[in-house]
C-alpha cells in the first residue's frame, strides 16, 4: 500500500488516467470551473455512490466502484435519449488513502468514459471516513434534438423494456450471502449488479422514433419507478410470462419459492431503460431494437395488475 | 424530532422550499435528468460539503450549513466571473434523519439561491453516517461573454484580493476553541467562516474589465492557491502592511504572538476572490470596485516573497 504525499499527487494520478482535452471542452480541469461548450438544450443529472451504501468492498473491486460509480449516472442520460458530453466527479477518501486502489477504480472508470467519448473535466477531493464518489453528468440530445422524459405516456400505449429486469436484484443477494464466489453459478446476475451497462445507443434510437412517448431508467425497481413513469391518473397493467424474464431470474427465484415476476418487479439496481410507445411506434421500436420485451400496457385508471392481479408498488426506499 | 416517513416525503420537504419553475429551466427535478437552456459557453463546478470535514455541528446552524454548502460553489461561479444559471444536489442523510435539521438546511441554501436567482434543478438522496451535500453548478459570462481563468496572468500585473484574507481562518480557530460564544468577541470572523459571501457581482464586474488577467477564490489559503493563480515561471512580491488586513485578524495574531501578515497567507476558506490586472487596468479596478486591495505584484522569477521576505507556499493539504 502506497499513500498519497500529498492532494496534487492524487490529481496527478487523475490526470494521468483522465485526458483534459477534449472537443467541446474549452478549459478542462485545474481552474474554478471547467468551461465547456455547450448545446443550447442540455440535460443534466447528478448521482453519489457510496460505500456500504451504494456498494461493498468485499465483492466490489476497485475497477468496478468506478465503472459503477459512472455507469449509473450514464444510465440517466440514456433515460433521457441523451449523448453523454461531460462530467465532474466529486471523491471522499479516508485519510490514509491507498493509491493503488484509487489508480484501480480510476482506471475503472476512464474504461467506461472512453467507450461513451466523455471527458472529465472537474472535481473536488476530500477526507472521509468511507469511500465516496459523487458523479455530475450531462449529455445533449441526438439527432431527433429531444429528449425523453417520464409522464408523457398516454393511455392504450404499450410498456416495454430494454435491459433485465430483476437480474441485479439477484446478483445483490447471491453477492451478499456468498461474496465473489456467487459468480461461478449466478455469472449474468453478479455482472449485472457490478457492471450494468448504460443504454447509451438504446436509448438515442428510442428519442428517434417520435410515437416514443416517455422514457425512464429502472434504479429502485419496476414497482416503484413506474409510477414515476406514468401521468397523473394513469395504471397498468403489466404482463411478465416466464420466458420473458432472464433464466438466472427465473432460477433464482425457483430456488427461493418465489414467483419469477415479483423478483422482476420488486428487483433494484437494474439500470434497464423502461419506455411507452403508442402501438405503431412499437412496431418501430421491435424492428430497431429487437431486445425490447413489451411488459405492458398503459391504462387510463389508477392502480397496477402484475398477471391480472392487482399489486402493492412498494420497492426500495432509501428513507422508508 | 420528526423522522421522515419516506424518500417522497424528504423530496417533498424540496419542493416546499425550491420552486421548479425558473427561466432557462425546460424540464426542472422528477426526470431521469434535467433539461436546462444552456449558454452556449457554460462554466461548471462542483464541491463536497461533509460534517466533521468541512463543518461541526456544534457549531453550524443547520441553516449555515445549507448557506456554507452552495456559498462555497457560488464563489467558484464567482471566481470564473459568471453568473450561476442552475444547480444540483446530493444529500447525504443519517438513517434517522431529522426532519426539522433538513427544513432548516434547505431555508439556509434556499434564502442564498434566491438572492442569486439560481435554480436547483436536480438531485440525488443517500443514507450515510454523517451528513454531506455534495453541490453541481454551472453559470454563464457576463455581458464581457468570457470567463476569467487561471494561469493567464503577465509578469507586472497588479496582484489584488477583493475580500478579507486570514479572517475565516481566524474564525475557525476561535469556533474550534470556544463555540458560537466566540461571535461576542470576534462577529466578523465567526461570520467570515459561517456566512463566507460569494461575490458574484464582483466577479462579472472583473470580467468585464479587458485588463483583468486571470482571477480564482482563496480556499486553501494564499500561500498554496497563489501557485496556482500563476502561469509557470512566474512568481510574486505580496506586501502585507498591516493596515490591509481587517482588525479581527490583527489583534488575533497579536494575542496568539504571530505577525498578522502570516494568518492572513496561511488562512483557508477565506472564498475571497484573488486576481491580476495591467497596470492600466487596475486603475480601472479600483475605481469600479473601491474594495479591491492591491497586495503584490506578478514577477517573472519562481518563488514568493512576502514583505521583502521569502515564504513557504504550502497551506492546507487534504492529504499532507
Amino acid at each position: 500500500m502506497t499513500r498519497f504525499h500529498s492532494e496534487d499527487d492524487f490529481l496527478a494520478l487523475i490526470d494521468r488516467h483522465f485526458p483534459r482535452a477534449h472537443d467541446g471542452v474549452l478549459v478542462s480541469r485545474g481552474d474554478d470551473a471547467a468551461i465547456i461548450d455547450c448545446h443550447c438544450k442540455t440535460c443534466v443529472t447528478t448521482d453519489l455512490f457510496l460505500e456500504d451504501v451504494h456498494f461493498r468492498r468485499a465483492y466490489f473491486s476497485p475497477a468496478d466502484v468506478g465503472y459503477k460509480a459512472l455507469a449509473v449516472n450514464l444510465s440517466d442520460v440514456a433515460a433521457m435519449g441523451g449523448r453523454p458530453t461531460g462530467f465532474v466527479l466529486g471523491l471522499i477518501s479516508p485519510e490514509n488513502a491507498d493509491r493503488e486502489y484509487w489508480d484501480e477504480v480510476l482506471a475503472g472508470m476512464v474504461t467506461l468514459a472512453e467507450r461513451f467519448d466523455v471527458p472529465l473535466v472537474g472535481g473536488d477531493l476530500v477526507r472521509g471516513d468511507k469511500i465516496g464518489l459523487s458523479v455530475t453528468i450531462w449529455g445533449a440530445p441526438g439527432a431527433s434534438d429531444r429528449f425523453l422524459t417520464r409522464m408523457t405516456a398516454a393511455p392504450g400505449d404499450v410498456l416495454f423494456s430494454v435491459g433485465e429486469l430483476g437480474l441485479a436484484r439477484v446478483g445483490l443477494a447471491v453477492l451478499e450471502k456468498r461474496g465473489l464466489d456467487a459468480g461461478g453459478q449466478w455469472p449474468a446476475a453478479v455482472a449485472a449488479h457490478l457492471r450494468p451497462e448504460p443504454l447509451i445507443a438504446e436509448g438515442l434510437i428510442l428519442a428517434d422514433i417520435p410515437g416514443v412517448s416517455a422514457a425512464m431508467d429502472v434504479s429502485d425497481g419496476l414497482a416503484r419507478d413506474l409510477p414515476r413513469l406514468l401521468p397523473a391518473g394513469c395504471g397498468a397493467d403489466l404482463f411478465f410470462p416466464p420466458t420473458s424474464l432472464h433464466p438466472e431470474v427465473t432460477a433464482h427465484a425457483a430456488g427461493n419459492g418465489r414467483p419469477p415476476e415479483k423478483v422482476a418487479v420488486f428487483g433494484g439496481e437494474d439500470y434497464a431503460l423502461l419506455a411507452t410507445a403508442s402501438p405503431a411506434a412499437w412496431s418501430i421500436v421491435r424492428k430497431r431494437l429487437p431486445q425490447a420485451k413489451a411488459i405492458g400496457v398503459v391504462t387510463q385508471k389508477v392502480g397496477f395488475t402484475l398477471n391480472g392481479a392487482p399489486f402493492d408498488e412498494r420497492g426500495f426506499d432509501h428513507f422508508g
